[in-house]
This record gives structure tokens, C-alpha cells and sequence, in this order.
């Protein structure tokens, strides 16, 4: 029995680890990246304001200046384009963590947390259904063991005078 | 004077633009930058509490986890150090747009605008002191023309009957 007692005890191990520590952390981690997300659309956003601004600077100093500057412009309107080619690989990479990470995440814990749950609850009752029977029977032998000492005292008792 | 008139005209027009163009577009600039600035470093701050909750994910895995898991849980613990080196570089960019962008951008607004201001200011008298002179002499001219006219048409239609 001492296996068996093992087995379950190991089981019962998975089961606590998998709902006070994989399933806390993981949720951790799907809240965390879906903070992380929020910022760089911020960032993006934000990012656009300041490449348009650069593009815009450049671009009046190309058309509007006088000699010499609308080389500088030219240059300022570069940096802008170069920004913008870069911004578009950010927000790739932005969409990347929310239809890489996050979605899969939500639709993962959303069901593997009911089945985990759900599973504990099966394995609880199988147990139980398993060991009922074994522990009332080691009960009875218990009681009947004790009844037999006590008579068996009684007995020697009985046949000692 | 027709000459001095246009580089008079060229003249204003660059003080024009540098005051109504080119110094309100820096600042925009300097604005968006200012903002772009603040979302990275909001992001810096959700990507660290992301990474370090992949990281704990990996760890715990790595740690408490029975045979199999552990490599997955190693890997995870990889995934966030590889975010981490990352996210060094990315932290050295927003620190990079701060010192590169807008601490001098800020200084040089600073400075510059006043400059200008005072550069029109004393470019105007001056071109008043210069052309003062001018315009007495001719509004005398004129005045002298019409009236030498007028004692001219006088003096015919005196000399007529």
C-alpha cells in the first residue's frame, strides 16, 4: 500500500503545484503582457506623433528654405523615413505579441483552468472510490483484531484461575 | 534700390519663416519627442514586470516541475533572459533619445528663439536707421517736384493769356 500511498501523495503534488503555482504565474504572465502590449500601442502611437513631426520639419525646410538648407531638410526628411520603416517593424512586432502570446494565452487558460479543476475534482472521487472500500475493510480488521485481543485477554483471564 | 528693396524683402521673409515655419515645427518636435520619451519609458516598465513574470513562470518550472518539465521550464527561463539583453538595448535607445534629441534640442530652442527674436528686433532698426535718411529724401523730392509742378502750371498759365 505504501506505493499506491505515494503515487497519490506525488499525484496530489501536481495538482496543488499546477493550481497554486503554473496557473497563478501563467495568468501573471498574460496580465503582464497584456500591459506590455497596451504600452507599446501607446508607444507606437506616440511614435507616429514624433516621426510626423520630424517628416513635416524636413519637408519645410526642403521646400521652403534657401540654398544650403534644403540639403538639411532633405536629410531631417530622411531620418523621418528611416524612423517610419522602423515603426512599421515595431508595430509587427507589437501585433506579434498580441496574436502570438496573448490570444493563445487567454484561450489556453481559459480552458486548460476548467479542465484542471475539473480533472482534480475526477481524480479526488476516483480516489476516494479506489480507497473507500480498502480503508473500511483495513477499519473492520482494526475493530475485529482489537475484539479478539480484548476477548482473547478475557479468555486467558478466564482460564488463568 | 530696387536691388536693396528685394534684399530687404528676402530678409524679412527668412525671419518670417523661421518665426512662423521652421521654430514652431522644432518645438513640435521637441513635444512629440518629449512624449515618445515618456512611452518608452512606460514601456521599459511594463516589458521588465513581463519579463520577470516569464522569468518566475521558468524558474518554478525549472524548479518544482517532474521529469520533461523542467527543460520547458529551462527554456522559458532562456526566453526571458534573451527579453532581457533586449531590453537592455531598448532601455539604451529611450536613454539615447533623451540625451541625443531632447536634451539639446531643448538647449538649442532655448537659446535660439531668443536669439532670433533679438536678431529681427535689431535687423529692423537697423534697416529703419538706413532707410530713414532715404525715405525723408524722397518724400522731400516728391514734395519739391510737385511744387515746382504746380509754380510751373502757375507761371504757363500766367505766361498763356
Amino acid at each position: 500500500m505504501k506505493t499506491t500511498e505515494e503515487a497519490h501523495y506525488l499525484t496530489e503534488n501536481i495538482y496543488k503545484n499546477l493550481s497554486s503555482k503554473f496557473n497563478p504565474l501563467t495568468k501573471q504572465v498574460l496580465v503582464n503582457a497584456k500591459s506590455y502590449h497596451k504600452a507599446l500601442l501607446a508607444t507606437s502611437s506616440a511614435a507616429r506623433g514624433y516621426i510626423e513631426s520630424i517628416g513635416k520639419l524636413g519637408h519645410d525646410c526642403k521646400t521652403h528654405a534657401s540654398s544650403g538648407t534644403e540639403e538639411i531638410g532633405q536629410s531631417i526628411y530622411r531620418v523621418a523615413e528611416a524612423y517610419k520603416e522602423i515603426q512599421i517593424k515595431f508595430e509587427e512586432c507589437t501585433k506579434a505579441i498580441f496574436t502570438e502570446v496573448i490570444l493563445p494565452l487567454e484561450q489556453k487558460l481559459d480552458t486548460e483552468l476548467k479542465a484542471c479543476v475539473a480533472e482534480q475534482r475526477k481524480y479526488h472521487q476516483g480516489h476516494k472510490e479506489v480507497t473507500g472500500p480498502y480503508t473500511k475493510a483495513v477499519a473492520a480488521l482494526e475493530k475485529f483484531k482489537k475484539k479478539n485481543q480484548s476477548k482473547g485477554i478475557f479468555d486467558a483471564e478466564k482460564e488463568a484461575p
